[in-house]
């Protein structure tokens, strides 16, 4: 919850988000405001990305592999997730940093009504006085206090008061990737699916490491399309409304938010990655360029490393990174992506780099 | 309904709606067509106007405040019964005057079917015969016949034939704001409400009458949102579509629906009015200019007065103003919104005063 | 389901769809995936075209006029169906030829879950070797298995390898309309119909043959719009998305997917059409044009024949002919719409002429 200062009968700006000294490491932060997601968000999101992954696109097909009903789709949940710690977490921020230790940890249903909340895990001050780096581990609950989702991200943030003093430095170490066997596996039945049905025939042991997957589609972004989607991830953040304060920033214009284009790659992977059920974990991501109303996006994926895991059947983890580029296909950069590794080999047309774990069907 | 002539084998326009001489004092108009919302509804209201009020956001909350389940937002249920009255209303108006004596009289809920009904309630023919003022009280009804919202609203309306007689005149007072007593509160419980989801630890006590909240944001319009909502409403009033034919109009393109721009505000409004639980009553409310896609809107709110209701626990009643600007912020012109009540110094960047009842938490 | 090639550990096109040689006569086809329509689906529907039908909108009145629940309106489902094949059929294609024998099967409920499957009743290569003609009958089906819609269509399709052999050339003559006795009739208590709620006291008995009516509203589409809706339809035909390729095109930009102007269509006509009550038949249907977001669009429906049907009480059949033209109204272009049977006569502002059979109430 914001700390508000009290009303007055003067002019004021309403809400000014927390700044760097305003974070105290290992505190909780229990974020406004609950959020009940239903059908309603299935087809919005579903309008805004055009999914065709099977578990959530048909009821029948999630109650055979033992969902209790559709799942929704695991980044919808994300964002959502993500939205509720905008106000607290990064209304003040410079950058979004980075991801990591990201899981799915339970299916949300229509009807679930999704809380969160942060705790403070790192917190050091750059060098300039000006900003600091807020890392934080979030959690998503549902109504039941059953957490759904969590993962850490760390961003930085600005200073209300260059003076105020430094905290004490502290920067956990984090995993270059979730263990396979931590990530928590789809029910038990999953082997059920009909791959006439899911849209592909190729499962775990067709995708070989260091495979690359050209998506092929394009789509074309838009101002509009963006900002419903944040919107219904209650996600506030300014930049991404108010195109009059934008033509003063160096950009000019509305920033999409990264998550809508995260959206958009798990949707275009349907291409290539069709029994690739759900996402299971999130590594590492990195929004590496802002993306703009008019950008054309294209979208691939490497494969980086593949998992079986004991007494889990039916489907196997698939460690993948999606590259998302704008205004070049990815077969057009192709060489040059696989440079994206290297900071400065990174081709500037690279929008996203995304690097996280999917259940693929065994067949 | 219209009184539609038949159809015979020539070309002609199908629905022209009313004219000014088309109305009788004290014809009572049951307007078509029912409507049921679900909450497919409730997800795309969220997804255009981004709203993070807790009772419209999270179910447990609402039922933990006596709701039966969660409530449709106030302004989408007013936009509906809205829809339907514009057929046989306003479809030949040259402007909308004005609102009062506004007020939600019971929650509505997803599964419910909306209809409306209108009473001609004044008539005055403008001193050049051409048009004329129609004044009614237009009430919406749920499934069960129970009355869920009430307004008045005026608007002037064309002559089809200006040789056509005029009728008494008839404009009856309208009381310059609903009394307080006159509010239907929220369910008796709603003390219930935990501070930390709704995202505010200021309430009813803290907000001090002619006290003036910059709620800050920037909302940039788009056509496609404008379009999606008003069709969402099934308000059909051609302004708001047909680009090509507001062209050869003096503002050169598609109107923005009025009520597009409330249901802004309200959501805006969060940032400062988190606790403002939901909309009890619509005092007056002035379109002062129109809005097109491009457009960039700021919103900030006056507190014009507060009452506590015998026999109302949890909350209390508070008078506010919303203004909406244009292209500048609240901000930058706020010296200038103080004279919004002189018809001359109203700054030409405001594009809505709308002065409402909420019910505010009491902490 | 698409013949996959398996993935190897180079760059590749994921999903290249079928080319011409690749369909065998008499083939059955079952299209991935498997969708579950909800309310979230009818209310986006809902806010794209804004129709009033009250089948549609009421769900009093749906269960009055004997549905179980308010039935999804019938181009929903046939998108739905026809967005399925894409990938199989059309990906490859060149243009979409025709519709025909189109029927409306048995009304779809939220919550159903609709699958499709098409085979190959006709096949004939173009005497360039290029490409060729592919035919197939698509059929709908619910999770019951139970057919809820079926229609013909026919595209012209590029070979992957001019050099492949011609099947030997079969194209089945099809029937120029659905006979009236074929068509499905609505629940049998249809004529408990309230004209108030409906709209409208223009019934079947007032629509003489050969009356046109001019629904007078404009549309100017939208991006944002077109992307939305047939990313609900999961038709991901890449003209419709990426804005960057079609630069390269002699259109120069993205090609709006033509079930997205039918669907304009069916809700425009409620001006006119008020008591037609639901779509029962797809006789023929021409997409004359392609339209692109910006055009402006209009209207008019032409009485082309009527039907009482034995036995079917409340109802009777309307054959009408939607003319949608863009950047001019309907009206004019009215003289030059007569001779749209003529291929040379056709207006180039025409985008689309469709014939179908429509249940009118009888009032």
């Amino acid at each position: 919850m914001r700390r508000a200062p009290k009303v007055s009968p003067v002019m004021r700006a309403a809400t000014a988000g927390r700044f760097f000294e305003d974070f105290t490491l290992g505190e909780k932060i229990a974020h406004a405001t609950p959020r009940t997601l239903d059908n309603g968000d299935v087809a919005l999101y579903q309008a805004l990305y055009g999914g065709r992954h099977i578990l959530n696109s048909s009821l029948p097909a999630a109650r055979a592999a033992g969902y209790a009903d559709r799942p929704l789709e695991n980044w919808l949940v994300f964002h959502i997730v993500f939205g509720k710690t905008v106000p607290d977490i990064s209304r003040n921020a410079i950058a979004n940093l980075g991801y990591a230790e990201g899981r799915f940890l339970a299916p949300v249903y229509c009807g679930d009504t999704l809380s969160a909340v942060s705790e403070v895990m790192g917190l050091r001050e750059n060098s300039n006085g000006k900003s600091g780096i807020v890392m934080v581990r979030t959690r998503g609950l549902n109504q039941n206090h059953v957490p759904i989702v969590e993962y850490v991200r760390w961003v930085m943030v600005n200073k209300r008061d260059p003076s105020a003093p430094a905290p004490d430095p502290v920067m956990p170490h984090l995993a270059d990737a979730v263990a396979p066997g931590d990530l928590v596996p789809p029910p038990e039945n999953i082997a059920a699916l009909d791959h006439t049905q899911s849209g592909s025939d190729r499962f775990f042991d067709d995708y070989a490491i260091d495979s690359f997957i050209d998506h092929s589609d394009g789509v074309t972004l838009e101002d509009s399309e963006h900002m419903l989607a944040t919107r219904a991830y209650q996600n506030t953040a300014r930049v991404h409304f108010d195109g009059l304060a934008q033509q003063n920033t160096r950009f000019g214009k509305r920033l999409i938010y990264g998550g809508h284009i995260i959206s958009h790659a798990r949707a275009m992977s349907f291409n290539g990655l069709e029994n690739a059920l759900s996402v299971a974990g999130l590594n590492a991501g990195t929004h590496a360029a802002p993306a703009f109303a008019g950008d054309t996006i294209y979208a691939g994926t490497r494969i980086v490393d593949k998992a079986v895991i004991a007494g889990v059947a039916g489907v196997g983890a698939l460690r993948i990174r999606h590259f998302v580029t704008k205004n070049k296909t990815v077969g057009d950069i192709a060489a040059r992506l696989a440079d994206a590794d290297s900071g400065s080999g990174r081709p500037e047309e690279l929008l996203l780099d995304l690097d996280c774990w999917v259940w693929m069907a065994r067949g």
